[in-house]
């Protein structure tokens, strides 16, 4: 059996930045090595071309009676940038303690290992064990998985199992495990805002146009409410309210939302709806500017109307938004502030779908709730519970995980989502790290799952 | 004699950039053409060192008895990005037509030249030529002239003449040309607003904590009124209206709103208080964003909260702001209307005067004007109409020359501010350029100055 830490070291040391196309060597050199490594189990693998970032299909197939459980993960990474912020460096894979340090190796590398593992094991101790397993590692997480209509329509019935396992999601501390219940939506974009046809001298047309950095921060400044809220009409008509279980849930975080922001540090809150720092992050749909820029960026001072600026925005959705809907009336918005005077140009990257799950014995489970998932939940509640000393809680999650919605509407697949990182891993920022102590703990939760539903 | 258009092309192919420290080489070489230069004239050269960029002093004295005129000039240059712009590189001097392109060329180095070159011309034609002469060619106009208090207070009494000559001003098209008598005052400063300590997930974070760069768009869009007016308390208290004959000057400028704005590519005028085009950008404050930046800058999208932004602003002022007023006004409005839940740091970079003179002859001349400033604008009205066949227009410009209003309160000296580019220079944008047949027409009208005041 291989070492699945060499094998993580491995696969960090290759750059694997989706939305960047000048990573294509790393993006390659990862899907290399997990090909080798699910060959050398096995498995049926076939690479699937697609319009940018080839998906890998990892098979172990079986009869028809054999229940079928789809694993998801992801090989592609964030970018690494801010370079000069890291410790170490970002594709150098580097061991602190027990903490392994290099971009992706949380999100999804590491945790997507677990599984990785737990099958290799599991079928390395018995090779007729009888589930019937189908690993789907794209490549596009990190830029919306764009590609995925096209597999689904290519290969959607292959892809049809009982329901996903994955580890892309977050605990509140290394000891307290959460099963995500819920994801957010996704609506992502850019706005161009342009005037002058070139950067021009501020003193001798400062005061006759209409500066395009100023009106893109108008724009930009005008989404939202004083108080958090987003300010576009019709925003939150579909959100949904929580159910009162999910509140209590949350409520067992064992973070305060002084905690919480102060890990990053912020010295204050700042929540739409009187929310907690836990609950907004979980019921309360965003508008984030992720990126601003324009003009003279150098040191000093530049005296020029510049010809152009951009933003870059992400909107993160809860339970019940539509993000072509969403994404409607944003732009609409965003057309009708900006003002006569200068050019907009809206791009849209991707949009992702929201989603959420209903664990057993909850109130509102859906009384035709398919029994593998049933049992693959309650073996993972127990599994957690004497891997880590505590049963694990059941929370809705911040992130977005753009694949599991689309795979629920396409195939009614539902999700078990098991988190096997924390916030001090620093995904999407520099330092980004994975403590090495949770990946047997997820090996071993993995196994418990997968026997649970193979000898029901 | 030297040939000044082979010396402006010398002077262009030195990049002299005075806001970025890493261009030093290229502001040593630009000194060393010019002093060699001035020192072949026979004049006193004296390099001063400042804190920052070196002022060349370049004198011709004489008996009391001769008037002193000072000329001033600028070696340094506007950045000359963005570079993939340019249709030739920055630095190395271009001919097409009759128009030499290059950063600087027009800013100041080829206007400047006219004025070298026409002292050159009247000493060689007669070397007892009655009239003291200061060149003060400084290195950091383009930085707002940050060393010259400690200049003026180590030279002042050599450097007070009976009115300061220069070209640095720009004309309303190649055929008309503009004596300045007005410039606008400066304040100049970045403001930077930072949240959480690193680059952050906006999926973990973002409904929780205030995106910084959401705040610095919410504070630089509060800072104008929607009908462009600027939204500072007290901003236009000490505006002062402009009298009648200078509208009636600048409505004889031979350029529509239009057309004024339709140059660089803009469709439709946009200023404050109803001005026209030709107005608003000398008779309006501004305060103007020339760059803003934050967060992610790459192709595509990346998730994050950003852990700071920053803009750069520059405010211009008319006729009596005071700049270090409105920039404690400025500076006060934008804490405040900081959100609290970021930090916000403001770095100011330097303030200029608002300049201005009442020619001869136009209501509210000063009666005590001096009689050397008077002839010489009166030879420059008739040496303008010879050379170019129509008398000069006398109007405010939007630009900035903070020494003009330094030297006016710190000597008393004013100034006759000549034009010698257009609009089509391309003044600290790609493509600088300046037309060649402008320089012997300027060489002649500074000759007919020089020769008026010295022969009274």
């Amino acid at each position: 059996m291989f070492d699945p830490i060499e094998v993580i070291k491995e696969l960090v040391s290759h750059p694997s930045v989706s939305t960047d196309p000048s990573y294509e060597a790393g993006m390659q050199g990862t899907r290399d090595v997990l090909t080798k490594l699910l060959d050398g189990m096995s498995l049926k693998v076939e690479v699937v071309p697609t319009d940018r970032h080839p998906v890998i299909l990892a098979k172990r197939t079986g009869p028809d009676s054999w229940p079928h459980v789809v694993i998801y993960g992801h090989y592609d990474v964030q970018p690494p940038d801010p370079l000069d912020e890291w410790n170490s460096p970002a594709f150098e894979p580097t061991m602190k303690g027990t903490r392994l340090y290099g971009r992706g190796v949380a999100d999804n590398k590491g945790p997507m290992m677990a599984h990785v593992t737990a099958v290799g094991r599991l079928l390395e101790d018995n090779p007729e064990f009888p589930l019937r397993i189908t690993f789907l590692i794209e490549g596009e997480e990190e830029i919306g998985s764009p590609s995925l209509p096209a597999v689904l329509e290519s290969h959607g019935e292959s892809l049809r199992g009982d329901f996903i396992l994955l580890s892309d999601t977050l605990n509140p501390s290394e000891d307290q495990v959460a099963i995500t219940t819920g994801l957010r939506g996704m609506v992502s974009f850019e706005i161009e805002v342009s005037g002058p046809n070139r950067d021009v001298h501020s003193g001798m047309y400062g005061g006759s146009i209409y500066n395009p950095l100023q009106a893109l921060t108008e724009i930009c400044a005008s989404l939202h409410h004083p108080d958090g809220r987003i300010n576009v009409p019709g925003f939150y008509d579909d959100v949904i309210t929580p159910e009162q279980w999910e509140k209590d849930e949350v409520a067992k975080l064992p973070v305060t939302d002084l905690e919480f922001v102060q890990a990053v540090g912020v010295d204050k809150i700042f929540t739409a709806n009187n929310r907690t720092a836990m609950e907004g992050v979980r019921y309360e749909p965003t508008l984030e500017i992720n990126g601003i820029g324009g003009g003279y960026q150098g040191p000093g001072d530049k005296t020029i109307i510049a010809k152009k600026g951009f933003a870059k925005i992400t909107c993160r959705l809860v339970a019940n938004q539509d993000p072509d809907d969403i994404q409607k009336k944003v732009f609409k918005t965003i057309r009708e502030r900006c003002p006569e005077h200068v050019k907009l140009t809206i791009n849209a990257f991707h949009n992702g779908l929201c989603y959420s799950v209903v664990p057993p014995g909850k109130p509102n489970t859906p009384a035709n709730q398919n029994p593998h998932l049933a049992r693959a939940f309650a073996a993972c509640d127990k599994a957690v519970e004497v891997a880590f000393g505590i049963p694990p809680l059941y929370t809705r999650e911040g992130g977005s995980i753009p694949i599991i919605g689309s795979l629920n509407k396409a195939l009614g697949m539902d999700c078990l989502m098991l988190g096997l990182g924390t916030g001090e891993n620093n995904l999407h920022s520099p330092n980004e790290s994975f403590d090495l102590s949770m990946l047997e703990k997820g090996i071993s939760v993995s196994k418990s799952i997968l026997k649970a539903v193979a000898y029901p």
